[in-house]
């Protein structure tokens, strides 16, 4: 049997748009010759779908799509992930296998997912009944997501498919692979995963679909991060194919991808950002610049009284080399005059308000920017600093998109390193000299903050781990330190609640469920 | 059988302040002779505890609490609404019955609720097992939340006991209390129902704890909105009480109870607010004044060039009503620095960039207020201009806490004539003018948005409903303008993604599933 996997992109809702691209994919695969073309989970609304799936005039209209693709499938197979309503049953996350304009089989998700804000079980219901599939006397057995992990047995089956929308997270690649390949030789049957691949809103898919002999060899393998049709042949099987090494640039392909999507599917095109002279925001101009073209991204240095020499000399050779527009804007006329409401006088007082009100004209003026010239404004907010609320609500949390906010800070510096690899793109200064705000004179992160990497290893235990203190403090970290840093983070929470949405390559996103901004729980 | 019916109020998280508090109960019911007192759902974490419970020390610390509150049970039973681990099968959302220092029975919730964005099932697994307690020679079946609805039967029970938290939603008093009285009358013995009160987060608990008779009868009724201890007497069943009739007063008393316990449970005490001479800000302050007494709130008039004469009058004379104070600071000077950044000189071009910065100004003015003088920011957006996206991200969104963002426009005039029933509190000229944002010359809010009435209409047709296009259509509206205002919705959830936290009274919280930010789908 030839089998073509297609590693869609779909547009989240675009019914329409969806329905066009899966038919192009059908006919392309029937110029192949292919018997049967397998699409990822939820092709035809997009992964994933959230509150679109209770609106009645969407699932009335992801039939029509539906019907659609259906007169495409004379001759050809086609096994699609889609919404599916059994009017006994509710809504099912099912795979349909249509052939010459009938739909001939369905099976559908059993295990339901919570999966950071969009819990399936809203939508659908858990399906119960068989995940066999018969096509052309081949038995398939069909699972939908992780069911493949634990609804498919040995016996009667040729074929093992599984379709999936698995948002990617970094470093889990290999995990996951093994986990297909054992699969495939324990039921001793080829096994095909087909996954979603581009970024919509806070994910990102990295496809990486592929096709595992019953020796649990992998045998073919798509692009990871690209929108693509690959082919299987169970009678001409290549030979085994190496896997490939998960690296940092797999990270900073993702969040690319994650802002082109973004931009993309919104049909916008330029964006504008804040450059500080700084790690962070030098970072996410080099993404802006990849995800966009470097035509397209304006970055913009708005200096005070209390920024150095080098951030304005640093921030402008980023500029440069990175070949984005660039653009000098100091905030000092307005910051005095804010400083004459409150203080009678333009002179400072050196409180946090006038730390504050500086990252909020910045903030101002990058969306007078936006507004004016149809910029997205994109924040520069690192994982460290939006976990401990070092980060100025309404200032430099503005934007419509966070590219490297689920990034820790140390993290950060290691894409930075990927990013210069081979010559300078970041200045060099920028990746030495102490992180700074640069909101009162001499400021420092570490004046705040504990050292970026003690902040982080505990933040990560934390967040990535779900350790206790003393799971904590037993890997060689001190009580009170942990606790202060518990602490913040559970009092930033209502900072978080406002932020914009981050783009999800790093953090465990089964792990995040919100903490209530107001509550009394402290550690000690 | 004499019953202590405990409505409390916990802090969300403060294991030792609740479980302080449950003692003092503890103690109350038993100076009152009690047999038995009952607490509501998880009330020594207080609802909803959210990702608290996925923290280890947290459900630990819990245990220790527990522990303590238990040292207080010599000779009386206690009835209470805690997480409950069960190595073997997991977290439970249990009632414990404890007595004599010993738990002598339990039982746990079986259909676990997702709630906005706190799913039960998230952290708790759904209990299999009984519902029957005995307690002194009484066998009580105890239902947690919405069990009591599916999970009595008639049969062996002399009294069922519902332990509540169950989120104050206006209008659905008398829907619920049916319930609950025709389930006594069904089962034939009474019904005691004991719900949490105050507010958490964007939730607000209505208390409301009573006991049906075995004819479905009301025989004990606690005060809405309040915490306090009711007691049932078996042996001494009053006469019946009339239902109370749920009128606009209770939603304005949710608002003011949600934002008082935001600011109590939080630590805060002042508040800082935009006044504008308008409806919405009018409202707020009200509410504020109300919550926080009128000494702890500022109110800030902050004109521009195109503010109208009645503004400020109208503005001044609300702060002079309620005896808040007033401060006015025009906004003039630093709107003329940024026209002077982008357009040369400091005259407006008139652009929508120019609208949204005077909002985003008045942000920055009121944040710094907050900064300086530790007052917490509270946003005056209601429902309608945030569910089609009328407002400045960053401008009048900014505030920790939305009091009125769940309130549609044309129910805040509904509330503001409550105000007003014993003479003007809201100045009359408020209640009267057409609603304007006064961005630019002669603007209102007509110009961009279908006439509120309308717009009310279909947007509670479509959020509080779920009705699609159709049937809006059917019940007498535009097609073209229906699909513009939905359209309109979905455009906008990017801007609601960053919204402070809205007091929900009004909208059905079970109906809010997040809908994407990136999405295809339109109506047309």
């Amino acid at each position: 049997m030839k089998i073509a996997l297609v590693q869609l992109n779909p547009i989240v809702g675009d019914l329409k748009g969806n329905a066009s691209k899966i038919i192009e994919f059908i006919e392309k695969a029937k110029a192949l010759s292919c018997d049967l073309v397998v699409f990822p989970e939820l092709s035809l609304m997009g992964y994933p779908p959230q509150g679109l799936l209770k609106l009645k005039d969407f699932v009335r209209d992801s039939q029509a799509a539906l019907q659609q693709i259906t007169g495409h499938t004379d001759g050809i197979g086609v096994l699609l992930g889609t919404a599916l309503r059994d009017d006994e049953n509710g809504l099912y996350n099912a795979a349909l296998l249509i052939e010459n304009r009938r739909v001939i089989g369905y099976t559908a998700k059993r295990k339901l997912r919570v999966l950071g804000s969009f819990d399936e079980a809203c939508c659908f219901e858990p399906f119960c009944g068989t995940n066999s599939l018969v096509f052309r006397g081949h038995r398939l057995a069909v699972a939908v997501g992780d069911d493949v992990c634990s609804d498919v047995q040995c016996g009667d089956v040729d074929f093992i498919i599984n379709i999936s929308a698995a948002p990617y997270r970094y470093g889990q690649f290999k995990r996951h692979n093994d986990i297909l390949a054992r699969t495939a030789k324990k039921i001793g049957v080829p096994l095909v995963y087909v996954n979603q691949v581009g970024g919509n809103d806070d994910l990102v898919f990295a496809g990486t679909s592929r096709v595992f002999n019953e020796q649990g060899q992998c045998v073919v393998q798509a692009q990871p991060f690209v929108e693509e049709l690959a082919v299987f042949d169970s009678n001409d099987v290549g030979c085994s194919l190496p896997c490939p090494d998960e690296d940092i640039s797999w990270m900073y392909k993702a969040l690319v991808l994650g802002v082109r999507d973004y931009f993309s599917k919104n049909g916008f095109k330029k964006a504008v950002l804040g450059l500080s002279g700084g790690v962070d925001s030098a970072l996410v101009a080099c993404i802006m610049a990849d995800a966009l073209g470097e035509e397209n991204v304006l970055g913009v240095y708005m200096p005070s009284r209390y920024s150095s020499d080098h951030s304005k000399q640093d921030a402008q050779a980023l500029a440069e080399n990175l070949g984005i527009k660039y653009r000098v804007i100091p905030i000092e006329d307005i910051f005095k005059e804010y400083l004459k409401v409150f203080n009678g006088l333009p002179s400072p007082v050196g409180d946090v308000a006038e730390e504050n009100v500086q990252a909020r004209i910045r903030g101002n003026l990058l969306m007078f920017i936006s507004n004016r010239e149809g910029r997205v404004l994109v924040s520069t907010s690192n994982r460290s600093e939006a976990s401990v609320g070092y980060t100025t609500i309404y200032g430099d949390m503005c934007g419509g998109l966070a590219p490297i906010a689920d990034i820790p800070k140390t993290v950060v510096y290691d894409i930075c390193g990927y990013i210069n690899r081979d010559g300078e793109v970041i200045p060099h200064n920028t990746l030495i000299k102490p992180p700074s705000a640069e909101l009162r004179p001499d400021q420092k992160d570490e004046d705040s903050l504990p050292p970026y990497d003690v902040l982080d290893a505990v933040l990560s235990m934390y967040i990535d781990d779900g350790l206790s203190v003393d799971e904590i403090v037993d890997r060689g970290y001190d009580r009170s330190l942990v606790c202060k840093i518990l602490n913040m983070v559970q009092r930033s929470e209502y900072k978080r609640r406002q932020a914009p949405l981050a783009i999800r390559v790093f953090s465990p996103m089964e792990k995040i469920v919100r903490n209530p901004v107001v509550h009394g729980y402290r550690w000690e």
